[in-house]
């Protein structure tokens, strides 16, 4: 079928990819000409504004947005003013369940469709396919079906196939409710994330520590000694676990694969400077666990320990250290690297 | 080659199962005798006696002990005392790696060597294979290798075999290190089980609670109200979520493979009661991050509610109920069902 | 000075006898009539509707609200429409501090002024005084000052007179900002004393716990063996130990000082059963935690202890349950009790 | 009564001073002879080696030891070796209670009494007291009631002195049961303690950050935006905050006391650096918490907040940091200063 991508960056024009390999038609539209030259050589209908762009498609109009959540809210009021009764506006990008469910009211009124797909897979969805929490009214989703089957992985390679009629989700998609319902699956999705990227990640430093008992400690009234060395004098091969863990065990799974892969490249991850960032949702759905009185201590525990690295625990510490200093006349020791 | 089992339970019978079928000759015992009997009849060799058991291992002996953690010392040293030097123990069961250490220091005295395996795959490792961690002296390690080979998975089916020479991790199964250090990763894995079960646990009951807005609360002075029920309209089918996200979402892996099982068949979870056991391994690895000074706040925050799901935090929480009547005169509202 | 007082609770009435006993003029409304006879008989002047209790209100008319936070926004509005340019109303509740930014805002447009002050001191306050934290705009919080003073504790009996110039804190009021930064100050209060809180309960825990060794323990493979029975041989006596930390220890504090003096009435908490309540503040200052950027992870643990008490870990934690069962065939123990 | 005292630190050489104030006589000894010297001027009867020092003492000899805990092992040894059945040995050092278990079993064979007294007090306790956490032999501990006495702060001034046969807590010490019990319930008191200052500290980090609607942001894909700015308007006053909470709120306290007195003298804690140090007593807490099943998730957020403060989480973090670019090709912003 026709669909018309607007944002054409990594998302995006992969998305546009993967539809046109599979037969659909795609009308793309981006702020920078050259990302829509790239598609239109590779076969997609461009257009040079937001005004052509709406009106090579045919009703009902279909237009997909890949944008910054940021700026989502004011390109879906700008094209919805363009649009007429009946057509559907999707956001596949990023946004926070909340203001989808304002969005779709206000569009509702103008007789708009409004669609929340929440998207993971990254930059390997291109070929791997794309895994899409959708939120929405059932005619509008139901529309756009073969769109979300393309997209989708499908299902595994030589596994028989199951049967659709009942559901989708072993396609890789899934209605999941009325609007926003698709972004609130998303966001909980990535809050999961957080966690189980620091349970491995906790789990690696403490890997790493086996061989605490050979370091040389400072001994110092402000170190705790290591009270038995002789159980930590362990070199561990991290890549050598993250693969091995792979095979049979019981957290294997797809963030390892990448774990594994990682490591094995560069052991040291001397890449990074371990500053992480949290991109919303991870927030968001600490927020949803707040209001509704769910306690989520690994979730939240993991948002900590971005901001945590990220500098923000900073003030806290320097307290911390001054409260010591007041009550026992402890001296701070210096940073490392200091 | 020939391998001695002794512990035929659950996880012991399915080994021996794993390694005839692959040609692998199996001396048996068990306290037990049906445990035997059942073996014998697949094929194995049994024995009546730990005596006779031994005595029918060729040297150098190889005797693999899967039994419970609080039983393995004791029978370590009575197999221990009908063995020579040269041969081999091997604890593939859940013993903490600071008695690996020990016991292997005390039998290295009277040559005999000790390798610790740590063994993931559950139910499941007959077909699926084990994923072996083990640790221990270089040339008792190489000399087991044919047996590691055929209880771990192996590669994929239809993969290109990686080289052997590179290391056997993806053929599931390492030589972590010295004795101890399979036991020591095992331990660790098993401390990222906690997390990465934790994380789905507590998004998919955030998602639970997405209907919030269209629950009838409380409206008492103990009772937070619900800012924006607007915002909590979702009925999520959570059995479908599960599978949605296996296909080519960020967080597919096994444990979610067993999530969607689990509530495609129950999705209310009536067979549970919600008392999560915890089985060793969890603590020890808190206590080595601790011990080496390494942060692990999510492993612990999901060890921590075991424990509270065990009901171990009634009396802090009595303590929190009294300190509020104490200074506001809040009056406890009942705990549910009471 | 002349004070209106709407809301006459046990907060309320309160408060209007500490002004009274000052010689302040207090005017009293309540829409339960015997609660303002009861203060008309010790000394206030009383009204028996809203507009009668503004009628008797000089101007620039202070009303202060001590009101459910549930319903002041709504109460605000209808004394609002009642009264004039330059008058003041007072929010003394627990109200969340982005409805006095709005509510102020809407206010300032009608040329009244808005006053949120958070209050800290529980059923105490009467005798002890009250800890206030207050937002609004200069001139009205100084028009105040003298029903400050009055309500809050003053200086310690015996110790020199602090400077009043140099600032109220040491009196225990405090202008903290602009209108909703009263009540932005006391929730993160609030926040704190959760926190607060949960160390102190927690280690009375840990400590009761002293006698593990002592204590049967279950040998099931479900159940963690305690490795070092002869270290928990302890019978802690925990309300002489909450006494003795009174005097002279690190952590000394009120709230300890309440904990004592509950142990000591009833050590074992035979009256509370562990479901505690929270009341708003502690989710609202995570949720600025989780806006800003700021980690609080000690903070969110009391707080998602709390809603754990609450029993809404429950479906999580049957997850958990499931799961040990679908990869390890882990059977659950019963819940204790069931 | 007289007592020898061995270690003349500041926590020693405060010590004896308070207790020859209150009529007590001291034999001293160090192996820095300065520290001897000082106290011989004050009054105390010094000695030049370990043999004249327990030469010295009148029998039952009483030898209390304020020494690092990573010495007091060896120490209690020689000194042991020149005593005599129905002396006693005081360590009021840091130890771990399991060594104080071993210990005072070691010594019981040979007639030595072995008392354990956690300390609390820190660089106050000379002129405020100490608070003392006792465990040993009924006996023992009997005989230095006085020194117990006058070491401990005592009831505070001006209030009714309670009555001593109802137990010696309300003065400031207590005996919490057999050799061991003392340190144990200090260890948990310092864990305690850990909880209440990061209580404090994160909830000082939230109200810092009541600015940050104001405060530029960057406007990147890495970077969460604040979604509500106008509500994050305030700058607070810290060091006021602190001392008016100080006056009637609920969270009251000593270390209150330290932090406002801090903040007043330097706001921006610019002497600090953020490096906090934890002593060991944190992390037996956490060990004993586990160890028996306690859930402590406050406790242990403290605790993993001073690990990460040291730098400990940074392979973690880089872990993080490189799976967040393996699977969505995020870039990693840098760390702030680098």
């Amino acid at each position: 079928m026709q669909i018309g991508m607007m944002g054409l960056g990594r998302m995006g024009a992969n998305m546009v990819r993967r539809l046109m390999r599979d037969g659909h038609q795609c009308v793309v539209y981006d702020i920078n000409p050259a990302s829509v030259a790239a598609l239109v050589a590779d076969g997609a209908s461009g257009a040079a504004s937001m005004a052509e762009f709406v009106g090579k498609l045919a009703k009902p109009r279909c237009v997909w947005l890949m944008l910054p959540a940021a700026i989502t809210g004011k390109i879906v009021d700008q094209v919805a003013a363009l649009m007429e009764p009946g057509d559907i506006i999707i956001d596949g990008g990023n946004s926070y369940y909340h203001d989808d469910v304002d969005r779709a009211a206000r569009l509702r009124d103008k007789g708009l469709n409004y669609v929340d797909v929440g998207t993971s897979g990254g930059v390997w969805g291109l070929d791997r396919g794309y895994c899409l929490m959708i939120g929405g009214p059932d005619e509008a989703v139901r529309h756009l079906d073969s769109v979300f089957a393309t997209l989708a992985p499908g299902t595994d390679a030589g596994a028989p196939a199951p049967d659709k009629a009942a559901g989708t989700a072993p396609f890789g998609y899934l209605h999941c409710g009325p609007s926003g319902a698709g972004h609130f699956v998303k966001m909980v999705h990535n809050g999961i994330e957080y966690g189980v990227m620091a349970a491995y990640a906790e789990g690696m430093n403490i890997l790493k520590a086996g061989n605490a008992g050979k370091v040389k400690r400072d001994a110092d009234a402000e170190t705790s000694p290591l009270q038995n060395p002789e159980y930590y004098q362990f070199d561990i091969d991290l890549a050598n676990v993250a693969e091995v863990w792979r095979h049979g065990s019981v957290i294997g799974s797809w963030l390892l694969d990448l774990t594994a892969s990682t490591l094995k490249s560069d052991a040291s991850l001397a890449n990074f400077g371990g500053r992480v960032s949290d991109s919303g949702e991870g927030r968001w759905t600490l927020k949803a666990a707040i209001d509704t009185g769910v306690p989520a201590p690994v979730l939240s525990s993991a948002l900590f320990d971005r901001f945590s690295s990220q500098g923000e625990s900073e003030f806290a510490d320097k307290l911390l250290s001054a409260m010591r200093y007041a009550f026992g006349g402890h001296v701070e020791k210096p940073k490392a690297g200091s």
